[in-house]
C-alpha cells in the first residue's frame, strides 16, 4: 500500500528492522521464532527509540514481529548460560532487567506515540511490551500470557505494566495461573485496543497511524508526556499540572493555527515539534 | 411527572437555568448550541454548585444541558479573542484553566452526589464535565471525545477525569485519535453508568437521583467524601482511614436509627445532614 | 471428589470450618444463615489464615461459605447491643472495624493466594471479603451489594477494596444506590474472575486451586507480594523494584529448576517455601 522511503540497511541486517515511511517509523522484531528479548535485541529496540527521539521526521512508532510469535519475553537460554558465572549469573539477570526496565520506559516516555501491531504470541515481557505501548492493535489469532509462574520465574516486571492495564482481578488471574487469553478477552480487559482480521492488520495499523502521524507533533508529544505524569498524581496536583500543560499548549503555534484553522473552516497546518 | 417547586427565575435567565423538585436540585446548562464553558458559564456553574452546599433542601444534583449538545467543552471564540491582549492572552487562559479546574474539583468534592445526565455529545472539557460528576446516565443518541488533539490542543484537563473513569489504553485511544465514541462505547468503557432511551432520560434520571435523595444525607456526604479521599491513598492508610469513617457514622443519629430501622423492619427517617 | 486428608475438629465446631485436601485449604464461613462477621467470625476466620501462613503445606486458600448467603456483612444486631455500653459503643465498633481491616489486609497480605467461592449473596463487609480475595469464582446464583446506605451506614470500609476491583463509577453506583447487582455483571465489571454452573463450582475451584497449588510456592508468594506493593508505587519506582524482585527470583533454586525444567522440556520439580 504506502510507499517505503527509507530501510536502513545497517539496522536492518540486526535483530530490529527499521522502516519509514513518512512520518510513521516501523520497528519489527526480526530474531524468528522466538524474537525473544536477549540483551542484545533490547539494546537494538532501545537504540532505535533513542534515535528517533532525535529525529523530527518520525512522528509515530509501530512496534511488530516477524513470524508466528510477537514476542516470547527474556531469552531463557542466554540467562541460563550465565549461571555458569562467578557469580552464578546475579550480574547478568542485574543487567538484563535494568534493560528491560529501561526499555520499557523508554516506549513510555518515548515522545512519539509507540503502537504494537500484535499477530501471534505475546508472551511475558512479549506481553510487557504490549502493555506499555500507548496503543495496541492486534490479529483475531494475537494471544497473550504471564506464564513465568510455570517456570518457577514469576512475572513480576511485566505485571507492572499489565497492572496499568487491565482490572485487579483479571491481572491477578494472568500471573497465577499463567493461562493464556485469545484476543477477544485483551480486548475485554483492556489490553488491546483493537482487534482486526490478520490480512489487514498491518494495512490497518498503519493507515490509523498515519492518522495520528497528521495531528501536531508538539501537541501530541505534550499530551502523551502530561497523559502519564499526570496519572501518577493526586487529583488536586493532577489539575493543577494540567492546567499549566494547557497555558502552554494555548500559548504555542499550533494551537493558534488549529484553533484558527477550526474557527476559519480550514485545514490546519502544524509546524512545531 | 414531577412537580417543580421552585424555579429560580433570576438564575433562570442565565446561562445555567436551576430547578428544584424536593431534594433534586436541576441544573441545565443553558447556551445551546453548543453549550460551551465560557468564563461566565463556568463562573454561574460553580456559583450554582456553590450555592447548594449550603442549601439542606439540596440533596443530589443533576447537570443536564439544553440542546442536542451536552457541551462542547470552552469557548474557542472567547479564548481567541484574548490572543489580542498585551500578554497575547497568558492571563486569561489562566483564568480560564485555574476556573475550569475549579469546576470540576467543585463537583467531586460537593457533598451531594451529581449525576451527568447526557442527550447529546459531551466533547473535551464537555466530556470532563461527565467525567467528573459521580454518576453519569445517558441516552443512546450521546456522543463522546476528546478531540482537542485536532485542533492543537490537546485535551490535558479533560484527560484527568477521564483517565480516572476508564482504562489507559481506552483514555490514550480517545486522547491520541480525537475520534468520537457512542453511548454503548462509553458504557462498556465505564464512562456512563447507564444507556436509556432518550425519551425517558429525564423522567428515568430524575427518579434515579430521587432514590439517591431519599437517603440520609448525612451518610451520603460522608460516603462521597471518604471515596475520593481512599482513592488516593495505599491500603493501608485507606483502611485506617475509612475505619475511623465508620466509627463516626456509627456514633451519628442516622446510622442508629436506619440499623434500629432495620432490624425493627421499619421505614427509617432520616434527620442529620 | 477429592479426597479429605484432614479436618480440624476443634475449629471445624467454631464459626469457621477448616478443611485441608493436600495443598489446599478450604475455610468455610459456618454461621448461617447470615455469616455475619462477628467479632468471634472475624476472630476466628483471621486465626485460620494466620495459622496457614506457617503452615507449608497449605499452598491455596478457599474461602467458601455455608448456606444461601455468602456473607451479609457486620453482625448489626452485635453492633447495636453495644449502644448501651457507657461509651455508646464507640470502643467496640472501634475494635469491629479494627479487626475488619485487620481481615482484610491478612487476605491481601497473605503469602498464600486466596480465592473466593461464592454461592449466593455477598453484601457488604461480605463484599468486601470478595473483593479483597486474590480470585473470585462466583455461581449464576452469587449476587452482591453494598447497602449501607439504606441503614444509615455507609461502606466506607468495604469500598476501599471494592474501588480497587472496579472502575470508578460502577463502585459508586453501587455505593450510592446500594442497588443488588447480579453474577454476570459482577464479572463485567471486574469483581469476579469467573462465573460457573452451581453444581459444579465447588469442583471447579478446587480443580483450580490445585492448579495454583502445583506452581512453586516461594514463586508465588513472591510475586503476590510484589503484585500489591508495586501496585501503589509510581512506574519508575515499581519497575526498580520489581527488577530487584526479578533478580532474587532469578537466584533461587526454583527459577533454576522450572527454567532448565523448561528447556529440557521436562517437568519442574519444585523445592523452595
Amino acid at each position: 500500500m504506502a510507499e517505503i522511503v527509507a530501510i536502513k540497511p545497517a539496522v536492518a541486517e540486526g535483530p530490529v528492522v527499521s522502516q519509514q515511511n513518512k512520518g510513521v517509523l516501523r520497528l519489527t522484531l526480526a530474531s524468528p521464532p522466538a524474537n525473544a528479548l536477549s540483551l542484545a535485541v533490547m539494546a537494538a529496540l532501545t537504540a532505535e527509540l533513542d534515535r528517533a527521539k532525535a529525529d523530527k521526521s518520525v512522528r509515530v512508532i509501530i512496534l511488530a514481529a516477524a513470524g508466528k510469535v510477537f514476542c516470547a519475553g527474556h531469552d531463557l537460554k542466554e540467562l541460563t548460560l550465565h549461571r555458569a558465572d562467578a557469580d552464578k549469573g546475579k550480574a547478568f539477570f542485574e543487567q538484563t532487567f535494568t534493560a528491560c526496565a529501561a526499555l520499557m520506559q523508554t516506549i513510555v516516555r518515548h515522545p512519539r506515540p509507540v503502537i504494537a501491531e500484535v499477530d501471534g504470541l505475546a508472551t511475558a515481557a512479549g506481553l510487557q511490551l504490549v502493555a506499555s505501548c500507548d496503543l495496541a492493535i492486534a490479529s483475531h489469532e494475537a494471544t497473550f500470557c504471564t506464564p513465568g509462574v510455570n517456570i518457577g520465574l514469576f512475572c513480576s516486571t511485566p505485571m507492572v505494566a499489565l497492572s496499568r492495564n487491565v482490572s485487579r482481578k483479571h491481572a491477578i488471574e494472568m500471573l497465577l495461573t499463567g493461562e493464556t487469553i485469545d484476543a477477544a478477552t485483551a480486548k475485554e480487559f483492556g489490553l488491546v485496543n483493537r482487534i482486526v482480521p490478520r490480512e489487514y492488520l498491518n494495512q490497518i495499523v498503519t493507515k490509523y497511524a498515519q492518522t495520528i502521524a497528521s495531528k501536531s507533533s508538539l501537541v501530541v508529544k505534550t499530551g502523551k508526556e502530561a497523559f502519564y505524569a499526570q496519572a501518577e498524581m493526586g487529583l488536586a496536583d493532577a489539575y493543577a499540572y494540567t492546567g499549566r500543560v494547557m497555558v502552554e499548549n494555548m500559548l504555542a503555534r499550533d494551537a493558534e493555527e488549529g484553533i484558527g484553522a477550526f474557527i476559519g473552516k480550514r485545514k490546519p497546518e502544524w509546524k512545531e515539534d
